[in-house]
């Protein structure tokens, strides 16, 4: 008996979509469990990723992380170097930050596409309940601070839990993708068909972001009444 | 060959369920599609159904329709003496008359659960968007309005498509069911599962009904993309 951790077996590596051969994804916020997670699986599916924090050291620890956990190897640093080290560009962080980070790496995503999945959520007694966001959602306010990139709002209700637990192969849930951008959201639901379980399903243009974001309130309700990691499908398509 | 009409086969009743059982349901707006199909798929179930309208004519031919078109048995009347008759109310109408028609059924349902199913849309050039609610939703808008009932959101994503048809035997969706009233949201959740294919999934306190309302927004982009009736399920629930 040992308390060293398990060595992660070796996994067979994924076909990468064609879409996303050779691409690199930073994940802003990635020391965060939505941000580490969806590393984890788009890194499995064969991308290259770049961990990002506010801190050198923390995003190091983040990639570690992903080693030793789940054996797949990360790229890491500052969220500003590996925004400009990226082709595309996931902000995972708490709302609280969202703007002040959103308006730190605008600099470093000229011409990229930048996934949001922020979710602008408030805590009370009675649970979780969606927040006003001036902008309208979170993913017009970055729309609005990182004018040179193109943003696609996404992978706002897939279950951290769920993409972390290294029993679970498929993720089986849809990701409701939202933009203005044709291009753009064609390859964001490339990169959620890339994990295996899941769909990336075309939901609306930006403007009709904010309730998509605030849902995850509900499935937070949801998972407490179920005691379940609540997920979407979308029916007939 | 004729171009009569053709008859409607007889359909087993449908063992209902026990929470339902006597129950009568009013559907206010019962001669738009939504309402109709909703009551045509309960009177399926075995519930009572009351077809009203803001004119008796308006819902007596409502009712013919369920008959001739669909084999099922329904009242009819003014929309303030169904709601008077009636055990439980669902409100279908559109969200322009959404706040009047409330006001002036509101007498007639103290004591009672009101299901709200209204999506307070706007339409443009670019597809459906949310409307700003002064007080958060449509549901909370109702409960403003029928301070002495209890309102309970549900319904919003159902296809009216896939209700009237006739082919069309399960429909397989998911209803979210919010509310602040457990056994009002119970029983909501049965008149979804009364319907063949449907769950009824509770998903949080009425606070949180603007979004649920606010994404059928979504689900229009969806179904414009896809050429789909698209609903939503739950997963892991």
């Amino acid at each position: 008996m040992t308390d060293a951790p398990q060595p992660v077996p070796a996994r067979p590596a994924a076909p990468t979509p064609a879409e996303l051969v050779g691409r690199t994804v930073a994940i802003i916020g990635g020391t965060g469990d939505q941000g580490r997670g969806l590393g984890r699986r788009w890194a499995d599916a064969g991308l290259r990723v770049l961990i990002g924090s506010r801190t050198a050291d923390r995003a190091r620890d983040a990639a570690d992380r992903l080693r030793t956990e789940h054996g797949v190897e990360a790229g890491h640093g500052t969220n500003d170097k590996v925004a400009a080290a990226a082709d595309l560009v996931l902000l995972a962080v708490p709302y609280a930050g969202h703007a002040d980070i959103a308006a730190a790496i605008a600099p470093h995503v000229a011409g990229k596409v930048v996934i949001d999945c922020v979710n602008p959520l408030g805590f009370d007694k009675q649970g979780a309940f969606a927040l006003t966001v001036p902008a309208g959602s979170a993913a017009q306010e970055a729309a609005a601070l990182m004018p040179d990139a193109t943003v696609v709002a996404a992978f706002h209700h897939v279950s951290a839990v769920l993409l972390l637990d290294p029993t679970v192969a498929q993720v089986a849930t849809d990701v409701m993708v939202l933009g203005d951008d044709r291009a753009a959201t064609d390859l964001v639901q490339a990169m959620a068909a890339a994990i295996p379980g899941m769909r990336g399903i075309y939901a609306g243009r930006l403007r009709n972001a904010h309730q998509v974001e605030a849902l995850t309130a509900n499935l937070i309700s949801v998972n407490r009444r179920y005691k379940a990691h609540a997920g979407l499908r979308v029916t007939d398509v």
